[in-house]
């Protein structure tokens, strides 16, 4: 990759600001919309059935996370997702906790049921998880035994037609075909309540700014994992991380990532 | 204004911890209720519709802000707000994206019918949406094109003989005849999600230690302003802007004061 | 009490990770989601009737939190604390705001009806006024007066057979017969919120791997009590406060406690 591409998109969301709609988790939502807003977008949160579908008619990108649900909520999430299929508008999905409860299993196969993500973002056992739920809801017979992450985010995205994104210390991003990887980033992170919701609600601004899916979830983890390290620099633990990683995406240069970029 | 009447109201916060019950949305209670610890109020969040009048009892203002909105809370705002207005408890209101969707201009009209605001506190362009909401609930003519916010803010303060706050680089506070102006701040501030609603809020505070509306919603927009050029003074981005803001309001001095006002 | 018991404990946590299920309130989920990953441990938050039980069984506590109530909420609460009974798992539980509604008086009734609590902890007022609802709910004759928190809280630890742990310049922890006191901590503490729900969670995090439950909440507190300390040697207020608070769990070693314990 180019990094110059990569830096092409961040100064697009510095001077569109695209607005990205997301309906989140409590845990999460003051920090995605804060990292949203040190990139240069424009984060609106909006739950309510009777107004998601204005919300998302004026946004760039949709972002649907599960990490905290509820049936208005998940009702809310159907209609905004429809919304933005109908308007040909990039979703962007967060599966949190996918496989640990049948609520989550369910919840992801009634929203993919509305409207296929643009874009699928979550650790190895979410993805792992949800292969499982969306290839047996789609009938697709699963030959491919997804011992592996990566495996079931490839048949992932080949039964969806879409991207599918493993955070970990190396990401994964993947059509099915192609494979990118991001080596950036430092262990640190993960002790920051919500760094993998940051990551997804990224994707949503990279793919405010950029129709090319792989593009847009390519520069999202590495601007998230060249962010970490340079907070991580900075830092004595997680509490200072947190605060020099929004610092980070507010002065991320073409320097840095020039300099940092590993894939 | 003298900034000795301004200091005397942050020590009469500092000193008697005005409760400041806040019915607010999920984005920013907790750096809501961190600026109000910080400045020396107390805050309380409670949204069931079954407790929020005794809340309102025992407080000494309420802030109603309508950024995440869903009926139980809708129908506890307007219990709440009643119950301000039959004990004659200030109330601030932030109609945060009014404008944006029917839902939210809906609220806003369904709620100043329970009672008008003693303060309102938006940006321009929500203070624009709502003058034309409340007006024309009013039944009032609007004769006034409108076309600026600050003519808008006017009208509005006018119609509901209220204190409107357009925030800004300048901002603006009328009762719909005098016009103060704010002219501190930083534009790092508009990069980190809730200082609206924080400004919102430290109205909530000063109008429970200050009965001038006029006063309050002029002291708190200075001290908001003051704090963000202290706080932008040693930050590297809105991260640590964020921080620096709340270590500012807890250590605000007069000498502050003095040496940064702009009006 | 000997430090290396406590480090022990410490140690453990950042071993094996242990899961804290936590239903808590809208203003501090981010805030004790990161304080238990600072430490070592996994938190998650769910709170849907339809998951809590899934969510229970493969957690090592449940943290039980009032701070923000709703009914659906309210009733997750119930069955969560039903299922940790029925797997013997702790369950913690913090009464934010008792005695100040009914709403929430009537909750903890209603939720002492499904299960006691392991470890209770409270302000001095919350644990007085708790001791009334739930001596009275029990039927226990209260002859002692419960003038003061000290003795509420025995009363309550007694008829419960829980711990009761009061938050303060000096905290108290009781089973009813015996009480520890800790001395640690920093005034600035009060100026941040959520950090009483903070103690409330750690104490989830240390009787996840100690089953001892007067232990577990004494180390929690002097983990607060010390950590607050390191932190507010580092800071010019609240806002920075948080940030190297949230550090100083990440990095605290057996020299930080043998150094600076005060019980």
């Amino acid at each position: 990759m180019k990094s110059s591409l990569l830096f092409a998109d961040i100064e697009k969301i510095r001077s569109l600001n695209p607005l990205v709609h997301n309906i989140t988790n409590y845990v999460v939502m003051n920090n995605t919309a804060n990292a949203l807003l040190a990139l240069g977008a424009s984060p609106v949160m909006a739950h309510a059935a009777e107004e998601v579908k204005e919300m998302v008619s004026f946004s760039s990108a949709l972002v649907i996370n599960i990490g905290t649900l509820s049936h208005k909520w998940i009702e809310a999430m159907g209609i905004a997702m429809e919304k933005a299929k109908s308007l040909n508008k990039p979703i962007v999905f967060d599966p949190v906790g996918a496989g640990a409860t049948m609520l989550r299993n369910d919840t992801c196969a009634f929203l993919f049921g509305k409207a296929t993500p643009t874009i699928i973002r979550g650790n190895g056992s979410e993805i792992m998880a949800l292969a499982n739920v969306a290839i047996k809801t789609k009938g697709v017979d699963s030959s491919a035994s997804s011992d592996s992450a990566l495996s079931a985010a490839k048949e992932l995205a080949t039964a969806l037609k879409c991207v599918v994104v493993i955070s970990g210390e190396t990401d994964y991003i993947t059509n099915g075909k192609e494979v990118l990887t991001v080596k950036n980033g430092n262990p640190m992170m993960t002790h920051v309540t919500g760094m993998g919701c940051t990551a997804t609600a990224l994707c949503g601004a990279f793919s405010g700014v950029n129709s090319n899916a792989m593009e847009a979830a390519h520069h999202a983890m590495i601007t998230m994992g060249i962010c970490g390290e340079i907070a991580a620099d900075k830092s004595q633990g997680p509490g200072s991380l947190q605060v020099n990683f929004i610092d980070a995406l507010y002065n991320i240069t073409s320097e840095d990532i020039e300099k940092r970029l590993k894939q």
